[in-house]
C-alpha cells in the first residue's frame, strides 16, 4: 500500500472560506481580517469583547524526548482537535508558526502530517501573515536606534563593548553570526563587535508570545536590556525610546492567525519562540482567546516534555494564569525502540524487547508531568508498521505507571482515528481532576530554581556552575529579577545535557555554561551546553531545488 | 481658515470594502486576495486572463526638480485619477509603495495629500501587504546561499574580495553600511568585507518592478551578477542556484496591490525601486494590468522629470513596450519661486518676479519631455497661498513654451478641483498626438547613451569619465551588455550634478564617478556624485515619538 505525502494531502484539502471558519467560533466578518481567502487575523477589539466569556478546558500536548524516528506532536495536536470536534465537542487547536529561514536549509516542516494537518501548509512555511517579518522589523529598529544613539553622542553612556542586543534576520546565515559593524569612518559610527541571530531567537518573539495585550507588549519591550554601562548598570530599550515604535510595528502581529484543519476546524497558529533560549510555546493571546471561543483548546509545547512541558507550566501558565486540565504525552513505538538503543536504520520488524527497554523514557516523563498535579494520558501516535505486540507493550508499561495509553490513528484516518483519544481526553479534562501548580514558587532563589528543575525533572544529581555565574544570578536577584522563572536551554534529545544519553539516565550533572537575562520576556535563560541561535545552511541547501513549476506550484519546499 | 492634516483626512475616509473596488474593475472575489478589508492582491490567473483586453491610455505624471517647498507629484497623480473618474472616465492610479525604514527617521510620507490621497495610509507606510519584506527575504536568501557556497568549498571559484552582492535590511541603519562578516572561526566561514543597503536599493526590487511575469522574474534573478572570479569573469545568481527559491519567496509580492482613493476609485500601489541607482517607477505588472482594466491609467515617476521621466521613458517604457499618451508636468508657484532663488523661509507673500525667474526650470523640462514625442500639459498644483498674478505668470510662461498650464485644486477639493485638468488630459490622451520614442536606440554604445542624456536632458557640455570607467563600459559591451539602457544616479535637485544649482543651469559637466551593472534588472547604473544606498537616522528619530495611543491609534508616524 502506498501513502500520499503530506503536501499531496494538503493540496487536496477542501478548504472552506476563512470567514466560514470564523463563523464557527463567532467571529463576525468585521472582526476577521482576511489574508487571502484561507488565513485571517482576529481583531483586537473582538478579543477585548470576549474577555468575559467562560474559559474552555486547556489540553497540553507534549512528547517524549525527540528521536530521529519522529514522535508527531503537532500531528497529534491537530488530530486530537479534529477528534474532539468529531465527537461533538467545540474544540480549537493552537500551534506555533514556522520560521522561514530553516525551510531553505532542510525541507520545510508541515503543520501536522497525514490526515491531521493545518492548512494552507505552503503559506505557513513561507511568509504566512507576516508576523515574523514584523518581529524582524521591530528588532531591527531597536538595533538601528541603539547604534544611532551611540552615534549622536551616546547620552545613555552605553559601553559599546557591552552591547547585549544582537541583530536578527529570518534566514540561516552563519556568516552573520559574528561581525564587526560601523566600519568605514566617522559617518558610519563607532566600530564594534556584533552579530545576528535568527528571528525566532529574538527576545521580541518571546515577548510577543507572552504578552497579554498591546500595553503589556510595550511595557515588556521597554524593559529589555540592550547594553550595560561601564559601571555595569543596565541600559533598557526604553532608555533609547524604542518601545513605542516597536509596538506600532507589532500591532498586527499581536493578533492571532486563524486557519483551518483538513477537517475545516478552527486553528490559531501564532508565535514561535525558540524552545531552548525561550519558552517554545505559541502565544498567550492566541491560547487565551481560543479558551474564550471554544470548550476545548488543544495546544502543544516545544521539544520533549522535560523542556517543552516544563516551560509551558513554569513560564507560560505561571505568567498567563493558565492551568492545563489534561496533558497528552505523545509517544511512538518507533521512538520507544530508539530510546531502547536501536538505530534508525534498524527500526524495521517487530522488536518488543527494545520497546520495553525504551519505555523508561516515557515513564519518567509521566512521573514528571504528574508532579505538576495534572492528569496524564499517553497517546501512541500510530505508525502503520507498528505491531500489536509492540503497542501492547507500551500500553502495559503505561498502565504499570498508573496512567493509560491510547492508540491514535489520526495520521491515517483523521478524526476517525483519534475519536477514542478525544473521548478520553475530554472526560479527563471535564473531571476537574487537575490540581495544577508550577514546580517552584516565584520567590525561590534563581539557583535553587535551576536545581529544582535539574533534580526534579532531569533527575540529575547536581547542578555545576562556577562562581561567576552564581554571582551573576545573585546580582540579578539584588536588582529585583529574583522572582523570574528560569528558562533552561539544553539539548532536547536527552534528560541529561548529553544528547546521546537516551532512555532515563541517572547519575548525571547539569553544567551551567552561561546565564542570560531576558528582562522583557521575564525569564532568566540558563544555558547548559552549546546552543545555536543562528543556524547555517547545509552543503546542498533545499533552496537549490525549490522553484515554481509551470503550473505555478511550489516544488522542493517539502 | 485652518486645514485638516493628511492623516486626519485619511482617518475620516469613507472606505468601501476592497471587493467593491475590485468589482468596479471586474475582479471577481476568487481573484481578489484580501489583506484585511481595505487592501488586496490581484491573482496571477486573473492577470493572465485579461491579457487580450485592449489597453487604456497611459498618462505619466512627473515634475520639475524637487525643492523643499514640495511639488505634490503623488497628490496630483491621485487627484487626476479621481478627476478622470469624476468626469465619467474609467481611470486607475498606479503609484509606488513606501519604504518602511525611512518612516522611523523623518515622519512618514502620505500617499498623496489633502483630499487627493490613497488609503489606508498607515498600512501603506508600515508593512502593507508584505512585498518589501518578501524582497528582503529573497535578497537575504541569496546572501546566505552565496556565503554558504563559499563555506562548503566554493565550487564556483568566487573571489571573496570581489563579491558585489551586498546585503539589505528595510531600516535606516548606518552602522551596517560597512561590516566585516564571517568572523569567529572556522565554523562561521571566510571573513570578508560586506555591507548592507536599504531594501529599496536591492536589485531584486528593480527586477520585481520590471518583470513581465514570474518566469521573467526568475530569469532576471538568475542573471544578477553577485561576484567575480579572480579572472574577472562574473558569477551569476544562477551559478549558486538561488533564483528558483527567490521566485517562490516573491510569488505573492509579484501580484499588484489594490487599494482605493479617498473617492473610492481603484489604485494599484506596487513596487518602489530607488530613483537613483534604479529606475524609480511602480511595477510594470501593475501598470500593464491597470491598462487592461481601465480606460486611463495615471502613473508617476520618481524625482524630477530629468531623472524620473527620463527613466520612465528610456527604461520602463522601452523594456515593457509601453508608450505614454500624455505627460503631466507638476509645478507649484512656491517651487518656481525657489527655483527663482528664494529661500524657503521667504516664500510668504506675492513675488511674481521670482516666479518668472524660476520658470526656466519648468521650461527646460517641457522641452525635454517633448523630445520624447509626447504631448505635455503643466499642472499647477495649487497652494492656498498662491496669488492670481503668480499663477498667471506661470501660465503665460508655459504658453510661451508652446504648452499649456492648468491649475488643479485637488488638494483642497478632491476631484472637484481637478476636473478641468482631467478633461484636458483625457482630450490629449485620446487625440493620438503622442509619437513616443525613447531618446536613444538600444544599439548605441553605452558611453554615448550617457552623453545623449547628459547633453539632451541635463544640457551639460560634456561627460567626464576616466579611462577605467570607459574601459569597464567597453568590457560590458564585449560581454553582451551593450544593448542595455543606462540608469543615471545623480542629485534630483538640479539638472546638473550640483544640488545647489537650481533653475536651468548651463555650461556644466557631468562627472561619472562609478558604473555598476544591474544585469538582472537590465541596466547600467551611472553614478554621478555621492549616492546614499543606506540612510541613517537623524539625531532625534521620529521613532522616538511613534506609539499607539489609548485609542489604539498610531501617533507620531505622520
Amino acid at each position: 500500500m502506498s501513502y500520499k505525502s503530506d503536501i499531496e494531502i494538503a493540496r487536496e484539502a477542501k478548504k472552506r472560506p476563512i470567514q466560514e471558519i470564523g463563523d464557527k467560533i463567532g467571529i463576525a466578518s468585521e472582526h476577521l481580517l482576511p489574508y487571502g481567502h484561507d488565513k485571517a487575523k482576529v481583531s483586537q477589539s473582538f478579543i477585548n469583547s470576549v474577555q468575559k466569556n467562560k474559559n474552555g478546558k486547556l489540553i497540553l500536548v507534549t512528547a517524549i524526548n525527540p528521536t530521529p524516528a519522529g514522535e508527531g506532536k503537532t500531528t497529534t495536536t491537530v488530530g486530537l482537535g479534529d477528534g474532539l470536534n468529531a465527537i461533538g465537542k467545540k474544540a480549537m487547536v493552537c500551534i506555533r508558526e514556522a520560521s522561514l529561514g530553516p525551510n531553505f536549509g532542510m525541507k520545510g516542516g508541515a503543520a501536522g502530517g497525514g490526515y491531521a494537518q493545518v492548512v494552507p501548509m505552503e503559506d505557513m512555511n513561507l511568509h504566512f501573515t507576516g508576523d515574523f517579518h514584523a518581529i524582524t522589523s521591530a528588532h531591527s529598529l531597536l538595533s538601528a536606534m541603539l547604534d544611532n544613539h551611540i552615534y549622536w553622542g551616546n547620552e545613555a553612556d552605553i559601553d559599546t563593548r557591552r552591547v547585549t542586543w544582537r541583530r536578527v534576520v529570518d534566514m540561516n546565515d552563519r556568516s552573520l553570526r559574528q561581525i564587526t559593524s560601523s566600519l568605514g569612518g566617522v559617518s558610519n559610527g563607532f566600530a564594534r563587535e556584533d552579530g545576528f541571530d535568527i528571528t525566532v531567537a529574538s527576545e521580541v518573539m518571546a515577548i510577543l508570545c507572552l504578552s497579554k495585550d498591546l500595553k503589556d507588549l510595550e511595557e515588556r519591550l521597554g524593559s529589555m536590556i540592550v547594553a550595560y554601562r561601564r559601571d555595569r548598570s543596565p541600559v533598557y530599550a526604553r532608555d533609547i525610546k524604542a518601545e513605542g515604535a516597536m509596538t506600532v510595528l507589532l500591532k498586527d502581529a499581536m493578533q492571532p492567525n486563524l486557519v483551518q484543519t483538513l477537517e475545516n476546524n478552527p486553528a490559531f497558529v501564532h508565535g514561535g519562540p525558540f524552545a531552548n533560549i525561550a519558552h517554545g510555546c505559541n502565544s498567550v493571546i492566541a491560547t487565551q482567546t481560543a479558551l474564550k471561543l471554544s470548550d476545548y483548546v488543544v495546544t502543544e509545547a516545544g521539544f520533549g516534555a522535560d523542556l517543552g512541558a516544563e516551560k509551558f507550566m513554569n513560564i507560560k501558565c505561571r505568567k498567563a494564569g493558565l492551568a492545563p486540565d489534561c496533558v497528552v504525552l505523545v509517544a511512538t513505538v518507533r521512538a520507544m525502540k530508539m530510546n531502547g538503543g536501536i538505530a534508525k536504520a534498524d527500526l524495521g520488524g517487530e522488536n518488543v524487547d527494545a520497546v520495553k527497554k525504551g519505555c523508561a523514557n516515557l515513564g519518567r516523563h509521566i512521573g514528571n508531568l504528574k508532579s505538576f498535579g495534572v492528569p496524564v494520558v499517553v497517546a501512541i501516535n500510530h505508525f502503520v508498521t507498528d505491531t500489536e505486540a509492540e503497542v501492547q507493550a507500551v500500553k502495559d508499561y503505561v498502565k504499570s505507571q498508573g496512567s493509560e495509553a491510547i492508540v491514535s490513528q489520526h495520521w491515517e484516518f483523521g478524526s476517525k482515528g483519534s475519536a477514542e483519544l478525544a473521548k478520553r481526553v475530554a472526560e479527563i479534562a471535564d473531571s476537574g481532576a487537575s490540581q495544577f501548580a508550577p514546580l517552584y514558587p516565584d520567590d525561590m532563589p534563581l539557583f535553587e530554581k535551576i536545581e529544582r528543575i535539574a533534580k526534579g525533572i532531569y533527575r540529575a544529581d547536581e547542578v555545576i556552575a562556577d562562581k561567576k555565574i552564581r554571582d551573576q544570578l545573585k546580582l540579578w536577584e539584588e536588582q529585583g529579577y529574583g522572582n523570574l522563572p528560569v528558562c533552561m536551554a539544553k539539548t532536547q534529545y536527552s534528560f541529561s545535557t548529553d544528547p546521546s544519553l537516551r532512555g532515563a539516565p541517572t547519575g548525571h550533572s547539569v553544567p551551567v555554561r552561561e546565564v542570560r537575562l531576558s528582562a522583557g520576556a521575564g525569564f532568566v535563560v540558563v544555558v547548559c551546553g552549546e546552543i545555536m541561535t543562528m543556524p547555517g545552511l547545509p552543503r546542498v541547501p533545499a533552496a537549490e531545488t525549490i522553484r515554481l513549476n509551470d503550473a505555478g506550484e511550489i516544488e522542493g519546499l517539502f
